[in-house]
């Protein structure tokens, strides 16, 4: 069994192109110091973990979800100087003269780590989304009891 | 004396639909685990606990609050899609669709299992609001002090 | 060596003035209560810690953040009612009126209480700040190791 207070636990609601990336720094971070992290990504969070296909939904947020997300995780925008698209687009441009990774590459580095990614239940319900939607390595879909119970053992709970 | 580890204390300054929806089914869950949970209202988050009565403010900010939420919970929009108010109608009625409580209905359990629903005195202050503008159900009106003293003693901490 | 767990460790993403107020108000709650504290500022919450001289930034987004936030802590916006910059205005307002401490007086206090201010490496080289940007108070510029280890070693956490 492992160490139950080795573990870190982080909600992510944001899909700010800004808040997943700090979501993802900080989940390397817990994962290189040796911490068994958890990502419970919801709402907005979604869209990170989403495979950026189309989505087939029936109802109309639904859809919109999907005509706004169809680049999955490479086509989040920052919080603030989203400017339609365009803040998104400098911000990937800086990030690589920066040679700071890509959102996308950070979600590798996150998954090569292995930090646990689960998808709320009941916000996928919402968005009219399956399991089929999202990449495959997300490992489960949980309810909220699920989080806090991890979330109790854990060292580190942020809600991002 | 109650376990003093066995709690949980989230701040909720945010009053946007889909955060004060996460925050109230954490609260359940962590009300559901046995956990002693204390949610603090500060800042937007207010909005949550108001009546949804005309607030009687005399500043210019605490009529713009009162007169962008006379509907208290009910009225509050999402963070995203919002769509001068569209976007709230449309997400509870998704909501309905799934079978998902409202925002009312959540407030209303995690307040039948005990949760403790407390307000922030300095952000009243600045927001012209009174107890009396607050539904019964709120327990205490307090300062940081009481907040910081509660997450210390928390397993789960987190800001909403 | 101090008592490890009689900490408090607060990521500061965000720059709405707001944010920066609760995330400073709980600084000084946790320190009061004797807590070892630090805020790690981050993306737009480095807004909070630039001196607010003009940043001479060469590229666009540096570029913008310079001219956006000429006043430093100053001239942060709220989340909502920002209407560009009275939002702002009214707010100090309104905060005076009450005899609240403006965020510059905040900012301030936590300092002379101790907490620890800490800044992002990685998020000042994406936005082109250097260390000579930011005030003299600010003990180190720092990776998410950092922070890493001070949550895990801290009895709050949380992420504004």
């Amino acid at each position: 069994m492992t160490d139950h207070n080795n573990r870190a636990a982080i909600v992510v609601l944001s899909g700010d192109m800004d808040k997943v990336f700090a979501a993802l720094i900080i989940a390397t971070g817990c994962a290189a110091a040796g911490m068994d992290t958890v990502l419970f990504f919801t709402f907005w969070g979604l869209n990170a973990i989403k495979k950026g296909d189309p989505i087939k939904a029936q109802g109309f947020l639904g859809k919109m979800m999907g005509i706004m997300n169809r680049g999955g995780i490479n086509r989040l925008n920052p919080s603030r100087f989203s400017f339609g698209g365009i803040g998104r687009i400098l911000f990937n441009k800086m990030m690589r003269d920066k040679n700071v990774a890509s959102l996308k590459e950070l979600r590798q580095t996150v998954i090569d780590l292995d930090v646990h990614l689960l998808a709320c239940k009941m916000s996928m319900d919402i968005m009219e989304l399956s399991r089929d939607d999202l990449i495959p390595e997300v490992e489960d879909v949980v309810g909220v009891a699920t989080f806090v119970k991890d979330a109790a053992n854990s060292k580190i709970q942020l809600f991002i």
